[in-house]
């Protein structure tokens, strides 16, 4: 497992939106628009549902996440941010997670999920194998 | 090949960054931030170098695209499209294609990219097989 670096933690830690890439039974791939925060050394999401991304991550942990950044580099390009690493799927823990990141992605105050008793949902953590993109944590 | 919705379309044409995954030789997703545009019914991007996405391409033409949106939905959820699809390769273009996407991505009086004589690059064509996501384009 690669330690992520500080300026990679901190997009992940911010309120830009994880795109989540695995790969489908058939071999395709698939993705979905995330939150995302981190919690050691770990990139954390949270489900409350049954969704196809858990599945493909049980049968396969390898997934790319990217993001964008609000850093805008030499030639005015937005930096970005792409982590491959290997996943895994925790039951549990949703909405405690969906609570925390909430307070980044929709605001301090903000009660999430909307709702009386919800399910304990799914987490998954994700191992950082390597990190790239464009940014400083992928300069030479 | 679907057609693009409209509002779904107004996306790809804007200046939000497509982020678009494939599958590498051995199975794992690959994941990019690029530019897009649209060309009639088809997502267009371009590369000036030879990319690990254009061999996943020609061994696999299945794609899928994620772009957020500056669009917020019911409950300050940021919206977001998906398009799946199936992609070509075609070799040149490239220099002109950047030129037409940077008017919108970098601004209308932007020359780019900004050397002489670029390489012809290559295009990649997607037509799409069908559009999820949160918006208007995934309402029932």
């Amino acid at each position: 497992m690669a330690t992520l670096p500080d300026a990679a933690r901190a997009v992940v830690d911010s309120a830009a939106l994880a795109h989540l890439a695995t790969v489908d039974a058939d071999g395709s791939p698939q993705a979905s628009v995330v939150w995302a925060g981190t919690d050691g050394e770990e990139v954390v999401m949270a489900s409350l549902g049954r969704r196809r991304k858990l599945d493909n991550i049980e049968r396969d942990p390898r997934v790319v996440i990217t993001m964008e950044t609000d850093r805008v580099g030499p030639g005015g390009l937005t930096e970005y941010l792409i982590i491959h690493g290997r996943a895994r799927v925790e039951a549990g823990g949703a909405p405690e997670l969906l609570q925390r990141l909430a307070r980044t992605y929709l605001g301090p105050d903000v009660v999430f999920p909307a709702m009386e008793d919800p399910p304990p949902g799914y987490v998954v953590r994700v191992s950082v194998d390597r990190v790239g993109g464009v940014g400083p944590w992928a300069r030479p």
